[in-house]
């Protein structure tokens, strides 16, 4: 089990390395030179050594460090050469250096000295030589940032080569010249692409019409003849600015992608997935192997388990003499792994014997880069795989029933985009006929309108569209417009195309691979047989079949499915916090209840008002000036609200169930002064004059309705409201108990600031409820019922000690208590959060990730006043930050009972209450007793 | 000295007595029983000794504990025996009886048993007998609290008469029948009112009726028969419900002045004056003494120095042959005091030397009632006198002038509302002819609409109309209507008149007494010679004149007297906090400057754009697409900006200027949705098609603006308008400095929230301040130039700390730090206030008094942080708080360095500023260094 445990260690402090990188700052300062020595430092070999430079394998770095110097990739090869597989000798340039690199914006001179002083090594290594042309050495680059980022920075393969050199080559044999003129055409292009910012298309239609005059479909089986006639066209195209010199082109390489790093599509990438800015990406210079020496060479991808279903089984795509790159982008679309042991069974009997060190190292399922040269396998990548949610929980479960891992370790394994991405609704059962059907390459159902291009996805998502982008293919300049996307759909590629590997990363539905799809982007349509669609036309995806269809199609709240619950169950398991919900209605109790809730924190009463009638009820008891009036329509809404309790208790059964009464300041439930038809209704139903209605009406509206006439103010200055809901409830719960039932009813009062206004209310609310029950019953009843207040304003925060004497409960109101403490109504947010968060005045949405810095404080200062005054109170939260993790982790060091959220993000608070748990250092929380995780721990 | 310190002592406790017991309850409890031995103890007797009760002048009180126990009247009674002046003998039940009456609804069954017995006493003393109807010993039954509540309370005279023993003392002879007669329909009018609660025309119809019928003007000029007529005539209005027992008249007396502690118009003079509802009134039952004996009989009241004016001079009234009550009622215009060394020159002269002494002992100008009977002198009460503000601080300044006051004593003897008294405009010199003229019995000069009674002025108040109520006389019933007049205006009564001595109490503008107006109050109407004035009609009063005009008359600012300078220089020399003031134009800096402010606290920007054309380049900036277009008109705003800062420079000289850079919403600058006609001129104007304006316009909006897209927020995300600000800034100060001046520029951010925020304007805008001026000028000018930030939101006060290290100063906020920290708009809170501040949930108005409690504690967070991280700082406040006495004082204990209030609450501040110092234990204070009061105290 040691080794499990450090796996589980090794995994936390990732996680914690990122929030202390995130918040830490680059060691590099501009001003200050950097030594000889020190730059020597920020280059190794990996694979060979070469002195002066340290071999990689022998640096007394773990994981996270070898992945902080080196980039990911390069602490993935590093790891493989020490388990001795067969990996191509590198040279890694470290992500220092490209801090270094960006701050002046050059090279120190002495970079590629040192660069070429490494390259010697690999030359003497595998008796090659950089830039000759009988036995040339020739290297990709690529780049490799701390934390994988899938197609975001550029790579280039067969560096090395110039005219005369594949000119040399090719004399030896037809075979040999067509392999060199295609790894020098791909070079070219790649060169152009990457270094020279040239477009790729006028490339592609140089190949497409090659491929044209010699009736081939596959790039694999052009002529020698034609291979040579593009790459000389292509050196035409781009003249002098395609450098001869092999060590030229080595510096421009490592500077591009050291300059790839800010890039727009990396650095929306970084800020979607909150990457520090000031990492950098190392760059990794790999002797090559080819793919597409001849038939007996391959490259490929392969998962050890399958990512998108968890199946235990080899899941991967190859292509005979190909490289690297054909795989990724998709361009063809590649065979299933499962026909290599058939074609190359040699090199397939070994990677299957890799694949299984490699996960058990990393008591992880891989995602595996390999090519075959001539036969001989080479593993150029290994990487923790991407996967779907539900692939993630069935592997853990795997790995947990195979030992490899702990179940609190298992817990780490999943992320919380991924529990998220579990949500996504699936299709209803429908007798449609799909329009069309690709590879399923990322789960759930979505309906949206089609847009042709990434610019189109992002407008109408700004005009709060729902979008479906439809591509040919995904390009990593898609990224913007993906993420503005609900679903992605596309021609051609194969589940590991760009496409696909980010959709899933994203936790977008993504259908790819659609070969009856024709795409015409300038015209903005795209045909399937017959039909039509034109952009803003709308389609449903099923990323879970790969089918999809026209219109809009009904869907289903996700089914949770077994193993789901056996992995969450793992997470109540270590958790201390109750993770409760924040749920209205019935339906949405069966939701959260199915998704593991226990108990309703946080259940809204003023949405129970708006049915027809009732709102009639309501406006009536509001306006009214008839005291009979309004006494019967109180009366009528007390019986419509006692049943809404009654069906809520009986879902909820023998949880508890904390119910807020009302909140919202009444104009919220009458109609606009513009409504001129409603008020004509209203007024007449009223008996009022329009005049005098208009009047009324006006004085309840209110400038800022947030700091307003709301919460427990309404329930002291317009009593009838709470009463007839404290009546409610005590009915409903006396109706339950009468059946048998057991439950917890927790009433709780809004807006509290001030020990005297609770006081008032209490007292009065208390002595109502029990003036409806027969004596006999108060004890009971009493029992059964807890009171509580939120705290979701400062100043209550400052008093909470003064609150806490008389109360069973409170929770915290986040949202509230964020709006008011940073002076920031939500509702207007937008029109600065955006500069705030791109300008790094905040560190996050201070409405997603609760302020701990800020907000937290008052927090702190009220939990410490509520225990010392009550030392048997329960804390909660019942804000939109109960269902974020870092807040959850803020929740469990200050010693929460209860995390309270809505229903599809109790999975997530489930987990987080657990990690937080895990994660916490016992001293450091304010709890009073460590429930659970005492008795349950190790 | 020894005696005035003990008196600047008493007057500090008073006001700490009057917090204290604000917050604490009463002693009595509901079910708590009260032992014989401890109701004892609240009867005492006054001025006679009656085992088994203590004789008042024996017990160890001081005045305060005095004044708690008996009430103020009885307190001052006992003083007066200390001093051996002529007091008829009384007995006192104390205010805690009260309390017991108002808890339990009765009086314990013992308590007339107790009285009875120490009537007997009294009976001793006086060689009289209750009920005799011989030698009858007669009592008034008056009302009396810890703090005078002038005219609040009922008081009853004469009691221990019936019908029995009136007969039998009149046929002594005609006088006596006519004197007996007259006591007796006095005291059956009085006890049916204050009693039996009926109302009082009837009895004074039939009044007028006999005095017709004799054709008599004055009532002590109507016969016996008339008076006996009129008795008896009274009698049978009243049947059995008028007592003939004097033992049970007694009884019921007592029992209706505990009653009256709650009647409405008590309770509203409390809240008003912010007197506890606990506390109670004592009751005084006091030997009769009669001014309606006989011609050389009289009763008067009378001040030791002018209330109104100040001068060194008696000042008062009486009237012979008459009761108490015909003088202060305003019955009967009385007659100056002077006249009575004429009329009853021993009496005068004995009262002359009594005057003295009483002022002596309280070092304080006193209001005396006094009564002569049948030429023997005899004082009824003392009080320290109700005055005009003027007057009080030419009294106090007498007071130290003649060595009877230190000036630390005599800042306290101005109330805080005397100040804002004091700074009541006065009438421009006018042509206009007055309508007539009365006695000047409050100073200031106000406009407003007549109305007739108090409901109307009540109703037009609230339809926020300025009202001047209009009555003949005024009456306690008349309270409320004249709290919501601006001034008040009757047809007779003299300068202490009910009226009169109310109006200055309130500090309304005053006429009274104006016997040549004919008020029809059923008509609403009055006349003046041939003017008619109906309700609703505007006239100006001149209370410093008695004149009063037709229509609404041009006002002046108060000049500053040079009394009140006088006065305020004390208070400058032991404040430590620095007294500056909120003014954004020259006119109000010039203002502030002469109320003795030291410099500008906060100078708002916003309101410098909405002059027309500047309003128009606003706008134009804000809304236009055209770059050119924006720049130009930040250009020619700039320019402006520039001619203002320069004119504040010049007006206030070498003082600080603190600018606060804008701070309002941008939507407040342009016109509303609704304003179809100002959407055309500024759609042409801007060259926008409407429909564009309107939804940029609507894109302003804001849900909440009050948490919206303000301050700083605005600096960052619109920055040219905050560039605009600190260049004009910059090249205004660089002016004043090239023109000789000197002054310390402030330039303050608004709405901070965060360290990188602040962080992210200061260095930009520091960076442009210097950009702007020859580098030969930076360090003269950066000395010159102070940055700041408001802390005005609850998460300021929670990270101040890391605000501070950059900051020369901060200002606190205290408005939206309130409406944030307690979740209230400002704007919206009159919808519930007042309901609040009724039920006493809140203890005062939290926009008026700094909650202490609960934003007090933020700000207290924030101070410790704010000195910790940065000792330096300086620390102050610019809310409205700035000019509240008892926020000014939890400043002081703080250690504030500026506090900053609106121009006409300077003084107020500056007097508060003062006495904090004198009332704070130094221990108490976060202050780093006691500056002046170290180096000026005693």
């Amino acid at each position: 089990m040691e080794l499990a445990k450090s796996k589980v260690l090794r995994s936390k402090l990732a996680g914690q390395r990122k929030d202390s990188a995130k918040k830490g700052k680059s060691s590099v300062r501009k001003s200050q030179p950097v030594s000889e020595q020190r730059l020597k430092k920020m280059i190794c070999s990996i694979g060979f050594r070469a002195s002066p430079f340290a071999e990689a394998k022998a640096l007394k770095l773990d994981s996270k460090r070898l992945a902080e110097r080196l980039g990911g990739k390069g602490a993935g090869l590093v790891e493989m050469t020490r388990l001795g597989l067969p990996v191509p000798p590198a040279i890694n340039l470290s992500t220092e250096l490209c801090q270094i690199y960006l701050l002046r914006g050059s090279l120190p001179s002495s970079v590629m000295t040192w660069t070429m002083k490494a390259i010697q090594g690999m030359e003497k290594n595998l008796n090659r030589e950089f830039g000759s042309d009988t036995r040339p050495l020739l290297v990709s680059v690529r780049s490799g940032a701390p934390i994988s980022m899938p197609g975001m920075m550029d790579t280039i393969l067969n560096l090395g080569l110039n005219t005369k050199i594949v000119e040399a080559l090719s004399g030896e044999s037809v075979d040999q010249a067509r392999f060199w003129w295609d790894c020098y055409r791909r070079f070219i292009v790649a060169f152009a692409e990457v270094v020279l910012k040239e477009r790729r298309d006028p490339f592609e239609r140089k190949l497409e019409r090659a491929k044209n005059l010699e009736r081939v479909i596959e790039d694999s089986k052009l002529s020698a003849e034609s291979l040579k006639d593009l790459s000389l066209e292509y050196l035409s195209m781009l003249g002098s600015k395609f450098p001869q010199d092999p060590g030229g082109q080595l510096k421009r390489a490592i500077e591009a992608v050291f300059q790839s790093w800010n890039t727009e599509r990396a650095l929306h990438y970084r800020q979607l997935n909150r990457i520090p800015e000031h990492w950098g990406t190392a760059v990794n210079i790999q002797a090559m192997v080819f793919g597409n020496r001849n038939e007996r060479s391959a490259t490929g991808v392969v998962f050890t388990r399958n990512p998108s279903t968890g199946e235990k089984k080899l899941y991967g795509e190859y292509l005979i003499n190909a490289q690297g790159e054909d795989v990724v982008a998709g361009i063809r679309t590649p065979e299933s792994i499962e026909g290599l042991s058939k074609r190359l069974p040699k090199a397939a009997k070994e990677l299957h014997s890799i694949l299984k060190k490699l996960e058990g190292q990393y008591a992880e399922v891989q995602d595996v880069e390999f090519t075959i040269d001539d036969g001989r396998l080479f593993i150029l990548q290994t990487r923790t795989a991407k996967r779907t949610a539900a692939a993630a929980v069935k592997h853990a479960i795997q790995f947990v029933s195979e030992k490899k891992l702990r179940p609190e370790e298992a817990l780490f394994r999943l992320s919380f985009d991924q529990v998220k991405q579990m949500l996504h609704p699936s299709l209803q059962p429908t007798k449609e006929s799909p329009l069309g059907k690709g590879l399923p390459a990322s789960p759930g159902a979505v309906s949206g309108k089609l847009a042709f291009d990434a610019e189109a996805a992002v407008q109408m998502n700004r005009a709060e569209q729902r979008v479906i982008l439809v591509r040919k293919e995904t390009s990593p300049e898609d990224i913007v417009g993906m993420s503005a996307s609900e679903g992605i759909l596309t021609a051609t590629g194969g589940m590991t195309s760009h496409a696909a590997v980010v959709g899933r990363g994203m936790g977008k539905s993504c259908v790819v691979g659609c070969q009856s799809l024709q795409i015409d982007e300038s015209r903005r349509e795209l045909r399937i047989g017959d039909v039509v669609l034109r952009e803003g036309d709308v389609v449903t995806l099923n990323g879970s079949t790969g089918e999809f269809y026209r219109g809009e199609l009904p869907t289903l709240a996700t089914s949770w499915s077994r193993e789901a619950e056996k992995y969450f169950g793992w997470a109540d398991r270590f958790a201390r916090m109750q993770v409760l919900t924040n749920a209205d209605t019935p339906v949405q109790c069966q939701t959260a209840l199915e998704l593991g809730a226990k108990g309703i924190g946080l259940c809204r009463t003023e949405h129970m008002f708006f049915e027809p009638s009732r709102l009639r009820s309501f406006r009536r008891m509001i306006l009214t000036e008839d005291q009979a009036t309004r006494l019967e329509e109180i009366q009528t809404l007390r019986a419509h609200q006692t049943r809404d309790f009654i069906e809520i208790f009986r879902v909820m059964n023998s949880r508890s169930v904390c119910v807020r009464l009302l909140d919202p300041p009444l104009h919220e439930f009458l109609p606009k002064l513009e409504d001129e038809a409603e008020l004509r209704v209203l007024s007449e139903d009223l008996g009022m004059s329009p005049f005098d209605l208009k009047r009324r009406l006006q004085s309840l509206e209110e400038s800022n309705p947030m700091l307003g006439h709301r919460g427990c103010r309404l329930g002291i200055s317009f009593p009838e409201v709470y009463q007839m809901q404290v009546l409610a409830l005590v009915g409903a719960l006396a109706t339950h108990l009468a059946n048998g039932g057991r439950l917890e009813c927790k009433i709780m009062l809004p807006l509290i600031v001030a020990a005297p206004e609770l006081d008032y209310l209490l007292s009065r609310l208390k002595r109502l409820a029990l003036s409806e029950v027969p004596q006999k019953f108060h004890s009971k009843l009493m029992k059964s019922i807890k009171w509580g207040s939120m705290i979701e304003l400062p100043r209550a925060c400052m008093v909470a000690g003064d609150l806490a004497k008389d109360l069973d409960f409170v929770s915290f109101g986040t949202n509230d208590l964020t709006q008011t403490g940073l002076g920031i109504s939500r509702d207007d947010s937008h029109k600065f959060m955006s500069v705030y968060l791109e300008k790094g005045l905040f560190p996050a949405e201070p409405f997603e990730q609760l302020d701990q810095e800020g907000i937290g404080q008052l927090i702190r200062f009220a939990v410490e006043a509520l225990r010392k005054a009550n030392p048997k109170i329960e804390i909660g939260v019942c804000g939109e930050h109960a269902g974020d993790p870092s807040s959850i982790e803020f929740f469990e060091q200050l010693g929460f009972d209860t995390i309270s959220c809505s229903p599809y993000r109790v999975p997530v608070a489930r987990l987080a209450a657990a990690r937080a748990v895990l994660q916490t250092p016992v001293k450091s929380k304010l709890r009073r007793t460590a429930k659970k995780s005492s008795k349950k721990g190790s």
